[in-house]
């Protein structure tokens, strides 16, 4: 055959670096005691970049889980099968402990270790992430009936992938999935009409269906249902003890935009057997323990995808050449690359700030609480809003290549939109800001306690904090308040996020942030940061290893 | 099997209504001399809309394309294989003129009528207009040698769609493709190594390749290649006069994000037929008449999917309960859509307007030729920019039902940024915008007495305008100059939208529109109007048809 041309100006492949190589991540994890789990997020980081979990995360979205519903001989089997590479990336992630591991761990920053390794962990694939943070999050759900608690937390933090339907309290290790939005409900749980009936023996059997329960292949679930006493939390195992399956069919997996890898089905429930987890008709308080713990985990996973999408748009710009010399020496693609490096560094040190709160607010720390209330739903609103556009200009950098499937770009673009959405979506986390306004008034104490603790170090940040008080003096009735409740949502996260920059970031990224961000400079889109932007600083401290060249 | 549940509180299936059912889009073809066209919008907007076409929509989706290199005999074919939806939504195409036929119709506003078909009809399916634009635009370039546009033109404006590789003039209808980046220069073409070779009769050889060069079985291709003179463009035929292949290969059909019903290839040119289109060494010139046409469609594109994923917005909040309430009758759902119908409707005037424009020139009006010079380069910036982001926000509006495939919403989050990076992506098109008011006085003086057409009527516009010319006046030099290609482009996009909307559009969008994109009362999110926007008013125009109630 002829040869037509030559391939040249293409990036090398980016492979073999650490997602652990980010600074503002590893200075988060010094600063709140979490230095002694630097090695094993190193380790993480460095497994995170390689070629062989790279393969494996490419597997993963090429050959998604399959449904079988029966078996050849027409029986019932409501199985899901997965690629071997699946099996590999929840193996490393449990080893590590990034599944419940922290809450039997008594090291003071277990959580904020476990935060730093899920972020960089969650940089090689996203989908996997989902059973991983439902397993963290059901065990201070669990808590509310203790001996269901120490029956199941031993095994659910066990660092052992023990894959397979068998019954739970005779694996190695367990994964817990989250069973709890029902068609006709979605975000409103109280319009369940999935009923448990009390067999008698403690235990209850549910009937009903469930709209979206993700890893249906989890051991255990925390659902849902209604008893006489009104909504309540239970607790569902996949296989009874006996032995026999429990009355749990899956009916279909859902076709997701992205998030290929995971496997989220509709289920139906005919007399599954399910225990009681806290008091019957407090299911939604119940569970609300768990959806806090996964929220954070939305964040965690929006400011990895960030720092993911920033590494490659670095990568690619560097090496390049257009119009006569590297992209990533061009004024304006500088600018519109320091504002996504701005954004991810603000995504990252806001997560692991909620993750630090986590830490003290087990340690007994009520104002750390009280902040976690509100910065937890205003970060969760914000961070993940933000997610889908910083995805959509980082694969943009890449131009045409950016917008084909193997340059990776679309992955982290297709995935974004979930993390909004999970867990409440933009509206419910924006309500939740003036819930935790209305009340819990500590909340709002810990906050500006929180954010002035950087008062007089910057003049935009200062005029910032001033505005949002008078903001929150103007909120009004309910009504009226909703209106601004993004807006509002949007100016505590920013402000927060301006704090702890000013506090602990990059110096040039603190100060486009506080430029940009507070103190309006900035467009609608990325690439408008103001021209006195220190580009080379930001873009220094956000390019790292081999790309720092 | 036990009936678990019943399905209560979906929304019903959005069928069977008209995309031309949009007040924004008839009045601006009224306006600007399309009265005559509105027939033919009408009649494609409710076949958008029709179950057939969704289907065929869906067919396209579900089964791409496939590349078949070789036969099963061994020869190679480099044919691509399409589903019978993917001829089905071609041929309502062209028999609507979707394609090159404005430009052999005398009548005033061919152009602007056309774009309003596009509009409606790109509803429908987006990835199929990818060669009924492309066959649009080629007509410009192809005039550059009058006795190819001779032979070739009345068959690319035929309303006959006619598939099939035969050769060219042979045919009852053809479609053209373009084929200009390479994998070393993207967007900069001068890189481009493809050579040209003249073979003495006037034609010349071309080897080399193409990175991206969709529609692969077009007929006649525009492409760019390097002669002595310099890059030169060319019409290169799939099929030669004597009905034998060209030396064209299909090496691979990209795997895109979106877009996935329309085949975008590799190809290589292995002594590929190809007669010269302008002047030698003029390629850049010459090819430039096809971009600005393409351009137009990528802000009609975009504009299309904002207005798609807005009516499915309104159309699910309409019918979903919760919390008590249909969910749009909650305020900050209220806030939300009305903020999105905002954008939506800034959108599509300017889509509409710079399609007047083309009209205009095309009659010889300098005035509207220099317009839409500068208005076109900010326009594709802007609007296409905010695609993804109004893609997501309307996505997030069905909650996780959103997230799932056949919501429809993924279809166009996904292809959303294709359109920006498409022609130019963010950064190409912003740095056009500074070309133009260097090279080009008169299209800053044409933009101006566009915009000033609304002076006095809103004094939010009026400072925006007097803004926009303090920022003009301290541009710097060029490599300052690009530091603020991005936010100038935006201003100048949101200033000619909101001078639109303030002479001629709903007037409480025009109000939100001036309150939040120009007086700066608007967050970095949708759902951030100011609380005095008349919620009520922007959604009462937004909501037309079966969702009216």
């Amino acid at each position: 055959m002829t040869v037509t041309h030559e391939v040249t100006n293409q990036a090398p492949p980016l492979t073999g670096f650490s997602a652990a190589d980010d600074p503002a991540l590893l200075a988060a994890l010094r600063r709140d005691g979490g230095a002694w789990g630097e090695p094993e997020v190193l380790e993480l980081g460095a497994l995170a970049g390689s070629a062989a979990v790279q393969d494996q995360a490419r597997w993963v979205e090429e050959q998604p889980p399959r449904l079988h519903t029966h078996d050849r001989y027409g029986h019932r089997v409501d199985e899901v099968e997965f690629h071997p590479a699946w099996h590999q990336l929840m193996a490393t992630a449990v080893e590590h402990g990034l599944h419940a591991a922290p809450w039997t761990d008594a090291r003071p920053g277990a959580h904020l270790v476990r935060a730093a390794k899920f972020y960089v962990w969650s940089q090689a694939e996203a989908g996997h992430g989902c059973p991983v943070s439902m397993t963290y999050a059901a065990v201070p759900a669990l808590r509310a009936t203790p001996e269901l608690a120490a029956q199941y937390e031993p095994l659910l933090a066990a660092r052992t992938y023990d894959f397979g339907l068998r019954a739970p309290l005779t694996k190695h290790g367990l994964i817990a999935g989250m069973s709890m939005t029902e068609k006709q409900g979605g975000s409103d749980v109280r319009a369940n009409t999935t009923r448990a009936v009390p067999a008698g023996d403690g235990s209850y059997r549910l009937t009903g269906h469930k709209w979206f329960t993700s890893a249906p292949m989890s051991d255990v679930f925390l659902a849902l249902a209604q008893t006489a006493e009104g909504l309540s939390c239970f607790l569902v195992p996949r296989v009874l003890p006996d032995g026999t399956r429990n009355g749990m069919r899956l009916m279909r997996l859902k076709d997701k935009l992205g998030n290929r890898s995971n496997a989220s089905s509709e289920i139906e429930y005919a007399d599954a057997v399910a225990w009681p987890v806290g008091e019957p008709g407090r299911g939604v308080r119940t569970i609300v323990e768990m959806v806090n713990v996964t929220r954070l985990d939305c964040v965690l996973g929006s400011a990895a995808g960030m720092r993911a999408g920033l590494r490659q748009a670095l990568h690619h710009t560097a090496h390049r050449r257009a119009f006569g010399r590297e992209l990533d020496r061009q004024p304006l693609m500088r600018s519109v690359l320091a504002d996504l490096a701005v954004e991810s560094e603000a995504a990252t040190v806001l997560g692991m700030r909620l993750a630090a709160a986590v830490d003290r607010s087990q340690a007994g720390d009520a104002g750390e609480s009280a902040l976690r209330r509100l910065a937890l739903a205003a970060g969760k609103y914000w961070v993940c809003k933000r997610g889908s556009t910083h995805a959509a200009e980082a694969l943009e950098c890449l131009g045409g290549n950016g917008y084909v499937e193997d340059s990776g770009l679309p992955r982290l673009y297709r995935e974004a939109p979930l993390l909004s959405i999970w867990e409440g979506s933009g509206n419910v986390a924006a309500l939740d800001v003036l819930r935790a306004l209305t009340r819990e008034p500590a909340a709002l104490d810990a906050y500006f306690t929180e954010v002035e603790a950087a008062a007089g170090a910057d003049r935009r940040l200062d005029a910032a904090v001033a505005g949002l008080r008078t903001m929150l003096a103007g909120l009004g009735d309910p009504e009226r308040a909703q209106l601004v409740a993004r807006s509002l949502a949007e100016r505590l996260a920013l402000v927060l996020q301006g704090s702890l920059l000013v506090r602990h970031g990059t110096p040039a990224v603190a100060d486009a942030f506080c430029a940009s961000r507070l103190d309006g400079a900035w467009g609608h889109a990325f690439g408008t940061l103001p021209p006195g932007a220190d580009l080379t600083g930001i873009l220094g401290g956000a390019r790292t290893g081999r790309d720092a060249g």
